[in-house]
């Protein structure tokens, strides 16, 4: 049976709630989860609705019409609506530091990622075994100094022939223009080492041993133009302490980093994202 | 403007979100909150529905009438209906230790607990000074060993007089009867200053010691007539080492026992707890 | 039995611990807890040595005497020598918030920090019945845009009659002077609201707020003259979602604040920490 | 330059620290580790002391027997020389989930973990095609109900001729006998996926379930002839809520398994564990 998930955000106002989820009866549908989130300072409504399309429900073809006209009433409604299946299509970037993408694609072969890992991206070709390890097309895209802008072109090229759903940047170390940003708007999940916004930018570890902080962190966040600044899906912290030297901290990051990027991009794969301005409402 | 909160359960099935949303809809109400669980495994449904009564809603009066007519149409649903105001009575529990009971009061009077805390009852005097303090009214019923059956139904006398909602046992170092558990189901919540079900009963902090465990916790949970083995309403836990002596242990329990149970507290005044057999559902 | 705790810090060479214990060893101690720290970075050496005083040891007079023809052999070393009896006298700077103050206070009353209470200044009224319940002196030292030089002056005053070792800042929201601050290095312990380095400055939460972050801190730190930059001494985090408010952040702030000004107080007071450069070694 | 680690217990008395450091002090090393615990309680004496051997320092060959001359003094001190050089020789046993296993060859392969991964041996064949990526023999000994003693036989024999120093189970989900216990005394780590104490024994995740526990967590110990009592040697927990099936509390056990079980073998690969008893000390 396939399941239906509608994330939608509005100004706040009576009666939602009763006309989305009285469409879902209506059309044979059986309501499996539903969170729901009222902005009181912004007075805006937010929602995460799943059903299940029962035998005798509306087709999954008619669907997106019938929501058309309910989302109608409520002039300023956003709305997504997608489908268990088929499953999304991911492309994972990475560098040279195994960490992530490893911890991915054991998750994925565990059966813990609802999608279709379709690509690794990497600019180093270090990462080819475990990609042919996992059975993971790899391919890889050098970037040089003065050849950025081609990387870039022949990267989204590559993206837009797999037709990528969800590109994850797992440890890749370098910054996409916003051609790259642009065209996966919601749709690019970074891992930063660090919280934001302490310690933007590069050697976060050296800084924050510079510092002499007692906790360190890593933060997931959707990709915008601008550098570090998109909005946080997910963090968290760990205790550290002066007997800590950078390595240790580099390796007490990586076991953080790995964590909290596959939480995030479970919760964007479950649709459980919405983003209003710079902000997320996870569900 | 006042608020009111729905809590309900029933066997799963299609359009119980519907009706209940109309429901609020057509009196005039508008959610300001509303979270969904399905058990799949037990078929159960269960969710909060909290809604600001606008000015042309129905009267508090005619509410329970109105939602009981909803209610019919699930037979088996069970629902208990709450506003915001009058605020809940509160008593609290204690014998001498006083670091649960101080974290209560100075958390109501910062405004954390949205209810009275109209009485405290102590076996021991040493905590009537802390009353005087923040102004409760405080009780002392001295329990004996002869005495038990007496000292409760006194204290149940207390309770009753004082139109109690909820008991709150801040490490009150007493086994309560079926009695008092029965005349307050689901309306006591106790600490219990270790992980249950690890360590169920006295000096919980000598077995953790003794068997080396590197984290304890504590655990609030509702009383029932079996020790320690009522629904778990919230769980906490934090490292220790070898360094740490039975001294220490205790000391760090204290923290972890008060953050645990004013949670607790918080969640059930919010009326954020669905009892369903020996579990809950927190939302 | 009296205990003797030594802090002490030099580049780092052979034979320092051999020397220490030896010394500790031969004068009829023994030593109840020892730890060290070697910054291979930096070449330095720290320890910190705890030792009973036996009945046959040198007598508590003449030890510094003996130490410091130790310490000579090692031409840089920085050393500090305290005993646990007396106690420490330590002073609560406070304003109006009482979360963190009567957490101190309930804390020392329970015997989990090691020291005399001996003063509360605030420079507003409303916590002296707080002080008076626990019966430590408090005094209102008002502070006016105009009259800040009379008003630090005062305190200082206050401070130094009072012989106080220790200064707590429990949202004492108030910024000092180099004069202040340079009389008591490293004895200024201050919370801020925030892990250090992010949202430096007044209102974190509300910056929290607006970037959606979803964990928040906070962080116990020495005061030095510029502000909040002063060596860390612990930090904690906690999780946030959507789902809180301003007053929401602020209330889970106050829990993880008045948790860490614990923790660092009582740290400083088991003479557990030695500050480097701008950070500190917890032992 | 090789550094020595030396681990030792024995009845607390002055003067064993003054005599260890100078022993080290005299041979011409240098210290760059000291960690020591007094527990008041058993009156027992516990120290972990590492250093570099310097181009003058007593000769590897040499330094037991000059150690147990020391040790003599003290004498029912118990004490183990370890050198970083050569590594430890690991072997893995697992059965068919790869996490943990994947795990452990992806830190080592980081660098991580200071060992050689020697030998995997597994009663299933799933997981070759993961040791064969990261070059490490695989060897399969299929265990059947009657075969158990063979196969225990087979492993054994196969752990010998590897010269194995320490066996990780790395969820091998068959109980040992006592031959084998016995034959890698305090050389046998094993994750349990629960808090032990609670939930000893198979499906730990249905029982948290049924319990209706907030928490779930996972213990490292050394495994003893007794099954899941050994001494603990690293424990953490994650929440958990109503919304998390077996299924969820399996996937999010698994990452607390991982964690966990990576940190106590780094933990006794880096000498830092002396086992008490039914306790360690982990320095």
């Amino acid at each position: 049976m396939d399941t239906a998930t509608l994330l939608c955000s509005c100004e706040d106002r009576s009666g939602i709630v009763a006309a989305l989820t009285h469409f879902v009866a209506e059309y044979g549908g059986n309501i499996i989860d539903l969170d729901q989130h009222t902005d009181r300072r912004e007075k805006k409504f937010f929602m995460r609705l799943a059903w299940d399309l029962g035998p005798s429900a509306l087709s999954r073809e008619d669907i997106p019409g019938a929501m058309a006209l309910v989302a109608k009433k409520f002039t300023d409604m956003k709305w997504r609506l997608s489908f268990a299946s088929p499953r999304q299509r991911v492309a994972i970037m990475a560098s040279t530091a195994p960490h992530c993408l490893a911890d991915l694609l054991l998750r994925h072969q565990m059966g813990e990622l609802p999608c279709e890992i379709v690509l690794v991206i990497a600019n180093h070709g270090d990462l080819s075994d475990l990609c042919r390890h996992f059975r993971v097309p790899f391919q890889r895209v050098p970037v040089t100094r003065e050849g950025r802008a081609e990387a870039e072109a022949e990267a989204i090229g590559l993206l837009r022939d797999a037709r990528i759903d969800l590109v994850v940047l797992a440890r890749y170390m370098q910054v996409l223009g916003p051609g790259f940003t642009d065209g996966w708007r919601g749709g690019i999940i970074n891992i930063h080492h660090s919280f934001l916004p302490a310690f933007v930018g590069a050697k976060p570890y050296h800084q924050a041993l510079e510092r002499g902080v007692k906790i360190i962190g890593a933060t997931a966040h959707y990709v915008t133009a601008e550098l570090d600044q998109g909005p946080i899906i997910a963090q968290d912290a760990i205790p550290v302490s002066h007997r800590d030297e950078v390595e240790d901290l580099i390796r007490k990051g990586r076991d953080i980093e790995r964590r909290v990027l596959a939480a995030a991009v479970r919760l964007h794969l479950e649709h459980r994202v919405i983003i209003s301005g710079n902000r997320t409402i996870v569900f």
